[in-house]
């Protein structure tokens, strides 16, 4: 219940909302009847028809004849205009960066990687950057426009400003990162920068795993441990946007270890790659990601971090109740080792959170967190459809 | 980002909006001015007349003429009918229980206690409520409706149909309470039934120590620990109803203690009434409240508890990132005792999720529970209002 805010709806915003309920369905679901959205919405015939025009006029859909033999007169099918709006996703990994135009619709349009220069500064790296930027907006649809730009880091950022504090594996401290893209894209459109594990999560919950759930959370991560939480059905980022650090959950401070956060016997150090590289008797990332794939169920090299993962796992369940844990990046992998020594944690947990529980690797590859910031991009367009597509076309003409 | 629903605002759902915004306004915030009301709402003034007319007609409102003696016309005021639109709340707490007829706007207008008489079961509690929430009905004005039970439990709630799968301090396992008092009270109206740590967030944040904040964590209890977490306004329920049983977080495996839940290590083991009643050296629950009262800021003997309550409070932060942890029950008492061992602790932990955070004692007593209750039972209302008091008045008659 929100004490404070008090919107009056007016039928303005009900236009607004109802195209927006629209042009998300078909982002996310792709092309589709008139008909059916008709039976979804609730809304008459002739608003639908309305309301499909008005979006089709801005270029955001485009309506398609039905190939149908049908009995009747078929529907016709709407679907997301992918190539007229798009957003920039920028994803700035630990071991490279990328930059894709995704499309509405979740289409990927073009897309190029950026091997990281050592020593290199954040603004130097954007500078770099904005060259494949540019060269990819050059192959964009004539009259098609970005819509936003959305941007992974896998650090711990504020939402407000897009301020990375720290982003320990890149080595970035207080990096005003939304500031420094602004400024060097020389862009006043709106910018979401955003941890890599909430989108991760975003992504899954919106195209994969988690897909049509509402109360999700997802563990992700290689050498860090990230979480992203869905509950009721979006994102958890709290107040400023630091919400789901769940690798500094402290679960061992009885003699447990010391994590790079400074604190002792976080998640982080009991399941993270350090622990399983060390378990597993390897040395770099690639042998640990080959071990796993090589181990079999149960192997009892992993045991003991099975049973740090089920106890944190069970911690998570307990607080958020969710419908699906999600395992991504090297705990998909881990996951599919060690499944039974989490749920004999589980186990040990209170039994009514367990009610309808399933736990499951991601679906989507590493692109997931490129995905997410792309959706996090579109979330603007989706909630009011044609304001912020006329708000972007003024800011790319100014 | 919700991807499955899909619903279409029509006009009639707008009204209803409207309408809803209006009254929860005025049940949160008491009487307030046409003129408030138009600004806070961006509506114009002829359909806040509107609107305010439609509710005073159901007797949900009522008009004031205002007594000031300002310059222009003054503005007519709007009053919550508390005494026309009223809840049943049902607290069955640990000592004992309440049954509170509470009004829109939150006014008490009759409460009476009952001591639970020991080895009874669930049903013949209820069956002796209903004679007490008789005679509370019989003093409830003439016309008036009762819009809905809300129920408050020490337990693991389902919230779909009300089952208690288990109430340690009560005895009870697997009681299907929403069924027993829909029986019992020969009722039709809605009943929701929820944990007291969930309903005891709820009522601070509507109305004490987290009022207007969105993003919250409540820790609260005696004997168990439970919590109630706030997220962007709501409580978190999680997909059953269970979300928020942090008092079940797993903080201590290594060499910790048994909890009663049969897990080892839960921060209930660490920072529950029967670790603060060992760290005082005193053996009851009220020796434990007034020796925490007469305790001094960070006395030694409960630098240990105070300790365990600052980890597990980083823990919340870091996964929840909230603007506000309060402390109820106990634990309002306790955190006075020992906030700097909980400061010392979160300086430990991730430094971004403390930007801005406030720790503070609950500013409710154990009533809170019960208001809870009763705001848990008003959302319905609240959504929809005339339909929801439509509804009411068929059930009250069939």
């Amino acid at each position: 219940m929100s004490t404070t805010t008090l919107a009056g709806a007016t039928q303005d915003e009900m236009r607004k909302r109802n195209l927006g309920s629209l042009l998300r369905h078909l982002h996310v679901n792709g092309a589709c009847s008139r008909s059916e959205l008709t039976a979804l919405t609730g809304l008459n015939r002739s608003t639908v028809g309305a309301l499909t025009a008005e979006l089709e006029e801005a270029g955001l859909v485009r309506s398609e004849q039905p190939i149908g033999h049908g009995v009747g007169r078929p529907s016709i099918m709407v679907a997301p205009a992918g190539e007229r709006a798009y957003v920039l996703a920028v994803d700035v990994g630990v071991e490279h960066a990328s930059v894709a135009l995704i499309g509405l619709g979740g289409s990927v349009l073009a897309r190029r990687e950026l091997q990281h220069v050592p020593g290199e500064t954040p603004r130097k790296l954007i500078q770099r950057a904005r060259r494949v930027v540019d060269s990819l907006v050059a192959t964009a649809a004539d009259g098609s426009v970005c819509i936003g730009i959305g941007v992974s880091v896998p650090g711990v950022v504020r939402h407000s400003d897009g301020l990375v504090h720290i982003a320990p594996n890149l080595g970035w401290i207080e990096v005003p990162l939304g500031s420094i893209i602004a400024t060097v894209l020389r862009t006043n459109l709106p910018i979401a920068i955003a941890n890599d594990a909430d989108l991760a999560a975003i992504a899954e919950h919106a195209r994969g795993a988690a897909r049509g759930l509402s109360h999700v959370v997802m563990i992700s991560g290689d050498v860090g441990v990230g979480g992203g939480i869905i509950i009721d059905g979006r994102l958890m980022t709290g107040a400023g946007g630091y919400g789901g650090e769940i690798g500094h959950m402290v679960i061992n401070p009885s003699g447990g270890r010391s994590c790079r956060c400074g604190s002792v016997g976080c998640w982080e150090t009991t399941i993270g790659e350090q622990a399983v590289r060390e378990a597993l008797g390897v040395l770099t990332e690639s042998e640990v990601r080959a071990s796993l794939l090589e181990a079999t169920r149960g192997d009892p090299r992993l045991a003991e971090v099975g049973r740090w993962l089920g106890l944190g796992v069970a911690n998570l369940v307990n607080i958020c109740n969710p419908q699906a844990v999600v395992f991504g990046g090297m705990f998909g992998d881990l996951y599919r080792v060690v499944d039974e020594a989490v749920a004999q944690q589980l186990g040990n947990s209170l039994a009514a959170p367990l009610e309808g529980l399933v736990l499951r690797s991601a679906a989507l590859g590493p692109d997931s967190v490129s995905m997410g910031a792309a959706e996090r991009a579109f979330l603007s367009l989706l909630d009011d459809p044609l304001g912020h597509l006329a708000r972007c076309r003024e800011l790319s003409a100014a």
